[in-house]
């Protein structure tokens, strides 16, 4: 639990005072008054290039609520009732059918579960791994500190793999139970796995958590497979609508293993928090009606392109970003962590969110050593409008001395 | 976890099948092609007098998809975004304006949070608790067996409160660290918590969950207010919309006292599972434009005609049902098991689903002894073109020998 108290220490959910234990961070949390929405406001930065949200400016208003008005006027009104806590048959159905066809995953609609998002999912293959028996889970030695917290407060060990130029080194993998990896896009580092490692941890026999968080958004090849479609029987595949759609709909799946189901439908009972049932339909239907497709091939032309205008933008000052075959974000390596934490500071009084390589870092055993530096470039975030202005931004902060 | 098992066996979801293991069952799990509805539809009695839910029919789906186009024109693009794990700042704004309104609770929006149902609230606030070091959990000897599920999978031992016509015997409760009541209206026996009880519960100083499932359905006198105005530094008051509007909805919320906050939000930040940040949006809209009022006060109202019908109907056959004064249920206590069950077994064969007491009794030390018996009458559940049949056919099965 200490690790997660950090956490929201660090995600300013809860002030630590040296002495007096810790409480609820007063910023977020007071006087929701009419003034808050303008404080919360605020605490957006004008220009945001970090990873790990979308356009959300693109999310497609419109056809959502049309979706979800077909939706709720064909349901039966027993689908308004308590769902399955594993998630509606019929998005299950769908679901399985999409990713087949999208992402080359293997999947009866019974092994398909709907969570509340990817971390929701993570804690619940989590918690069911701990359950079975696994003690300790092998994570990309770069990642998400949130996702680390969540297995670590799920109860289990974590033991980082070294992550090169041909994504997760899954030779390190022994000693762990299970690992959780980011195949087709790592996260931040951008590699994709390479096919000789997924054979690696296809055979591997573990149980692999495969986040798919961007799976759909491929340029320049055709699109990598999911690594569950090797070895079905030890990958858990996790999907999100929070790229796709909108992190704020809290709607992901999960593709779960055999050996797997019964502990993971366990947990669901233990703490059942299936998503809304007409969110649930409304999405089935966005995807059977094709929408979904279609808001994908818009969202992928767009942040190609603005993927093209990062990558000559910087080529410009001959600055080169790597892991750009995929998904919404690119690195930029640096040479010096020092480096990198000007560069975020400088950026910061531009009015320019950015984030560092460190603030993805695993600490302990394993971890990449020495640290590498660089910048995660999130493009996907800002809207249209604000891009030029953002890119322009970063342009100067790079371009100034001291790099 | 063998509780939860069992409980996941006895609701369909596992099958056990002796020596060897329990696996997925397939009743609901398989083959969702196009029969798949009909299959489910099957599934669902005629007639349905089940307590635990609304009439789904109800749902003002128009108003509902009204407000929440309404709401998502009025939303900022980073309202779309990934939110607050406590819920959106928002919705807890309004909920505590309206909770100190309908039901006297006392709550800062700092102390609301959001869950995706009372089921989630409750595995929250006991794995919090069990993280504070929590060990023993009092439950009405007669409740949902679900949450005693729930709580026992976190982590909690339960010990069963005697309930008698003047509700939980709270005088029972020395031994255990926390309480888990329905003070309102109990849940299944009907009974309101008698005002000399309500003040031992506050005074008590262990923590109090009081599950409000139904506070707003009062028919004959002045609302009883909650519970925890009496004592919010002891009391997690926990509201629900799956009676007030649906289920589907999988909305809920907590009013949480200062000393469980930060053990109840690293529960969140470990297993984050917050709903749709569109569908806290168009409840909070739906609160404040009056619409939820207007909807329940309609409920209200076509709820309280159901019960006199049905006290009338049992009336004339010289039956009295007992716990009317609130809710959507009510028990028509039998003086043997044997009865229970042969009338459950009775209306089965009528097409109409009936439940008994003994499915909510807890087991173990301190349970009511001898057991009660009874039936548990949900009048909320039928649409309203069904209830005249449904209540014909009740008739019908108590009016027959043997009773």
């Amino acid at each position: 639990m200490a690790e997660v108290y950090s956490q929201l220490v660090a995600e300013g959910w809860l002030t630590a005072r040296t002495g007096s234990g810790t409480s609820v961070a007063e910023r977020r949390a007071v006087d929701p008054g009419p003034g808050a929405a303008a404080r919360l406001e605020a605490v957006v930065p004008r220009y945001d290039l970090r990873p790990g949200e979308p356009d959300l400016s693109a999310f497609p208003r419109r056809a959502w609520l049309a979706t979800a008005r077909k939706a709720l006027a064909a349901a039966p009104d027993h689908l308004l009732g308590y769902p399955d806590p594993r998630g509606l048959p019929q998005l299950r159905a769908v679901l399985a059918g999409y990713l087949a066809r999208a992402r080359g995953v293997a999947a009866e609609p019974a092994h398909i579960v709907i969570c509340a998002g990817f971390a929701h999912g993570l804690a619940v293959v989590c918690g069911a791994l701990c359950s079975a028996g696994t003690g300790t889970l092998a994570v990309e030695a770069y990642g998400h500190q949130a996702h680390r917290g969540i297995a670590e407060a799920q109860g289990l060990r974590l033991r980082p793999l070294p992550v090169d130029g041909q994504g997760a080194v899954i030779g390190e993998v022994a000693g762990a139970d299970a690992a959780l990896l980011t195949p087709a896009h790592q996260f931040p580092l951008g590699v994709t796995l390479h096919p000789q490692r997924r054979r690696e941890a296809a055979r591997w026999g573990g149980v692999v958590i495969e986040d798919d968080y961007d799976g759909e958004f491929r340029y320049d090849r055709q699109p990598v497979g999911a690594l569950q479609a090797l070895a079905p029987d030890h990958v858990v595949y996790a999907g999100t609508a929070s790229k796709s759609l909108a992190p704020g709909l809290r709607l992901g799946w999960l593709v779960v293993p055999s050996r797997l189901l019964d502990a993971v439908t366990a947990q669901l009972a233990a703490a059942p928090a299936t998503p809304s049932g007409l969110d649930q339909l409304t999405l089935a239907e966005f995807i059977s009606s094709g929408g979904y497709d279609r808001q994908i091939r818009r969202a992928r032309l767009a942040y190609r392109r603005r993927r093209d205008r990062l990558a000559a933008a910087l080529r410009r000052q001959d600055l080169h970003v790597t892991g750009i075959a995929a998904g919404l974000h690119a690195v930029l390596e640096l040479s010096r962590t020092d480096t990198e934490r000007q560069l975020v500071a400088r950026a910061a009084g531009h009015g320019l969110a950015l984030e560092g390589l460190e603030t993805h870092r695993a600490a302990g055993q394993g971890a990449a050593e020495p640290g590498r530096a660089g910048l995660v470039i999130g493009y996907g975030r800002p809207p249209e409008h604000a891009y030029t202005t953002a890119l322009a931004r970063l342009c100067a902060v790079l371009s100034a001395d001291g790099r």
